[in-house]
């Protein structure tokens, strides 16, 4: 079978990245990210995100990336706030606690962290008189876009920013998928998601890579990041595999590209799903859309197109997640649509 | 300059590997490792490595591997045995201790730890009345070849392992560059490393991969293993790229073919440097080859081709290094010949 | 102000432990727990618990003693299952993360956890397609009696056991205020808790100690626990300073003796509180009251007796705790009734 | 057999100290080192430190504060420096590793460390092109006196602390038994320790407390140090017992008035070995000897007193640690005397 709505990494890469990693392999380049290519990356990326004085680092994953960039900006005694829903609250196999730091959660409002939440969360810990034997918040981790797909607009990252200026914490953004947030329904541009936080990523393995996320800070890195990269197990020796491909979608906007083309598809797969009737577990403008179904329904589209089980809905229905990606086309769609209509 | 005998990693990945990335590139596959290609991968290298029933994970580096299976073999109070000059004792950037363990070092030789000094360290561990104020031993750490590009013989390594069995130590091999210990002076085979050891990798990073070790567990694997490769930040959601690249090293012996390719080319440069009457800091039979070299004479040769210096030697001469690699050609050694030929 | 009901350890130690000490002081005793006081301790905690075959090991503190043995009992990939007002889960300034382990909170009842709770949890987790990629649960943790002073029954431990040992968990036990909960509402005895459990705790810092709490281990220790209690900086040199107070406390009943007065003095406060119309935030049984009061009244009765403020409650009330301890007079309470009348 | 030159903490308290337990046993007070003695003893320590401004926290053992400290002081990428024969690369049975910091050792010279190595060791590090891919040197530990019973002099510990400073590195002394160097050779005061480093503890479990070490920070403490040794488990609830301890040692000058008397009965007996024509392992001044003895004589007077064995010497010789404490007597010494004549 071979049309997959399953998730945005199941298949290789972007064709210009594999023509790039041929046409550059036989080039003599020294290890651990000082290749040519890596540069050029650095600053096609810092170019992008409106911040040139700005430093970036290319590692593989984001359990990873998030790992790394935690353990290196708390001190000991402090903690990361995130939404209970938050990738490294749930699915990162405890590596934040490994690297020895409490997450401390707060609620999801359909994935999201409130900037009101947040600040009744340091209202109340301030208040406290015996936080001293507690966690020190010290950073805030989002998603953007979210675990289900939603995306905080502009206002609401410069909110949380501010509270988090205020009570002196690092906000750092996990940006997994970020292209599909930035071309679906994000009110705002790189440059804006640079200048409304301390730190994120540009998600390069679910948008195009091998693998691969471009770690930006906009204001410089943490002290001698690039032994906590390498003590991470975080560096590779040929830097130059990370360096081609954000190479070549930084320098001529391939990453915004690719990321539009999944909105594009998943907003026409919105409209069939919504034109026949289903609902959906919560609105999402990305490239992943979460549908109720009856199970027996879905039973019988699964023999014509992989799609996920997300979660249960009903005694009859569950919802299951339909996920777009740099690749999808208009004749996947169609094939949707033609199977859609063959097993209702 | 096009001409490189810095190190095996200044290029990208063997030709056939990019192909089979190409070739691969639009076949739908699951994440995280249950992709067609790496498990055809896992079950070419353990049948390479004559232990059907073991288990493979392919992880993306050195230190992430060694990180990853030291964190999940040790006990809370356990510690590590490597050789002074043992990878992780030198340049891990204390990633094995961020994990929570010391590293206990015993004298090297010529890069190699021997069988009586594990043995009289543990001994002399035994009889220690204050051992249990200590860390215990609960893993050793050897390198083949070792970072000195020295080899260990079968014997050798059956004494420690024999030493290790006696007194309940992990016995692991790190094997960035296995290759070219086992077509490079080692007097047995891969199936004789995994009879002898607890677990051990298969380097792809510096054996013509992009990325890439393979770690594995001839008698089995530590328990949820996978979940500590999450945690470890290890785990990447493209497998495939690993998978690929393994399944092509291992499926019809490409792995040792280029191993022996850079093995001929490090011997024809050994037999250059010889015949021109240098001398080697120690004698080695693998893909690196340390040259005493007056210092003039070494910045006149830089002027032509790449290579790098190691330690200093004396006054007048330092100890420089020149390594051969899966894409080494005759040409390339052909270049040496008559590039030393004009500095000298 | 000598009269305090702030908490139950605002005083020094029962007179008959500084006695022994004094007695004790100039007995050459060998260190770090080998001492013949701490034998003695040891052995008689473990006939009282009715688990001779068990082990102990005295620490200074609770926080120490829970890092110490979630440290030791769990593996890498696990983390420990707590109600979500666990003190390890709030209070314990993230020192389980500090030692690499995530706390998995569930839903607190009245300060406990419940055996359903636990069994449809461990059901959740064993369905979830994904939790390879998440903590294992490897343990859980309970206080008896809980933070909020309230007591598990007997069927309760035993139900929480079962379910534990159906899914391989560690029943762990924080007894910090243990004596009260034996002497005020548990249905059974200390021997019924070590019946009940993997490990537990006798508290006696808050139960008539200088410091000190008793780790027992009914059916055995993990292995070589004396280095990771040494190495979580445990391990006191003279450890008869631990010895000689829990010999004290448990060759003839003491720790029982001095509960008991506790627990009746409690009641006696509770019956004050009572009858002068008082409401509480939960019922206890225990030496912790939680009494809710006008906010004037307690400012006012703050002037003569002090206690401490525990939570808000309405616009004019709020929560405070009155404690009983080892030390507690009928006297103090006599004067708390009049203090109160007065402020009335 | 009731003289014991085994060690120095084979004994209870000072009397005093005892007395002053008893005597403050019923006063109220706050927890968590509130009380009003620790706030005294950190007055009257600070005082006779010269150092006003500074801070002092008071913790339980040695291995706990050195533990507490690093961890508190050194970023996630970098180690702490010591003598090879320092006791945190020896006996702390990992602890430092296990809050995820190398120990990097450096020769050590009868136990010390000298400010030559030093500077050597950070302008290698600092020429090593690599190192960005090892641990960050962050911190330098020494024992003062040494694990050997040797004692740094004023030039040797301002020597250190100007290599320290020029590097970046925070300079922390170990003085669990600091009382015997203050005492014992050192020739400067508590103040010239105080202004000669960043840190320093002033060891009471082997100075005639029951537990306890006083950490000095002369220049201010780690941010939120507080939350930091709670989470080490550092913390006592009755933080009292460690303040009356060190209020009475501190604030008429017991502590140095007891190393004192132990200092002039090692004084004895050195002069007692010498005359009797014994041979030391190294000249010390403090309080402890390390005497080359044969060994049927060790035997023979092992049977009148108690004394420990240090390590191997020859065929028919060993070394033997005698030390004095707080509590020696000269009646003591006189027994040494008569059983060493009756054992020749």
């Amino acid at each position: 079978m071979s049309i997959s709505f399953e998730c945005d990494y199941t298949l290789g890469a972007h064709p210009r990245i594999l023509d790039a990693l041929v046409a550059t392999n036989f080039s003599h380049q020294p290890g651990y990210g000082e290749d040519e290519f890596t540069l050029a990356a650095q600053k096609a990326i810092l170019s992008a995100a409106g911040c040139p004085g700005g430093e970036v680092f290319l590692l593989s994953g984001g359990t990873q990336t998030n790992r790394t960039v935690i353990s290196a900006v708390l001190s000991v005694y402090e903690g990361v706030i995130a939404a209970q829903t938050g990738h490294i609250a749930v699915h990162e196999a405890g590596a934040i606690e490994a690297s020895g730091h409490k997450v401390l959660t707060l609620p999801s409002h359909a994935g999201k962290l409130s900037a009101d939440d947040l600040e009744n969360f340091m209202a109340a810990f301030n208040a406290d008189p015996t936080r001293a034997h507690t966690v020190w918040p010290g950073m805030v981790y989002v998603s953007q876009p979210t675990e289900y797909g939603t995306v905080y607009s502009r206002e609401e990252l410069t909110g949380l920013y501010r509270v988090c200026r205020e009570h002196g914490l690092y906000f750092y953004i996990d940006g997994a998928r970020l292209g599909y947030a930035l071309e679906g329904g994000f009110d705002g541009t790189l440059a804006d998601i640079a200048a409304s936080c301390d730190g994120f990523y540009v998600g390069g393995t679910k948008v195009g890579c091998l693998c691969g996320e471009a770690l930006v800070f906009p204001k410089g890195a943490p002290k001698h990041f690039f032994t906590t990269v390498k003590q991470n197990g975080a560096l590779l020796a040929k830097g130059r595999l990370l360096g081609v491909q954000f190479k070549t979608l930084f320098e001529d906007g391939l990453y915004f590209e690719i990321s539009r083309n999944a909105i594009e598809k998943a907003d026409r797969m919105r409209r069939l799903f919504s034109g026949l009737g289903f609902e959906f577990l919560l609105p999402t403008a990305t490239n992943q859309i979460f549908v109720i179904m009856e199970k027996n329904l879905a039973q019988r589209l699964s023999e014509q197109v992989r799609f996920g089980f997300w979660e249960p809905y009903s005694a009859t229905h569950d919802v299951y997640r339909f996920a777009s990606c740099w690749a999808t086309t208009d004749g996947d769609v169609d094939f949707l649509e033609s199977a859609l209509r063959r097993a209702l």
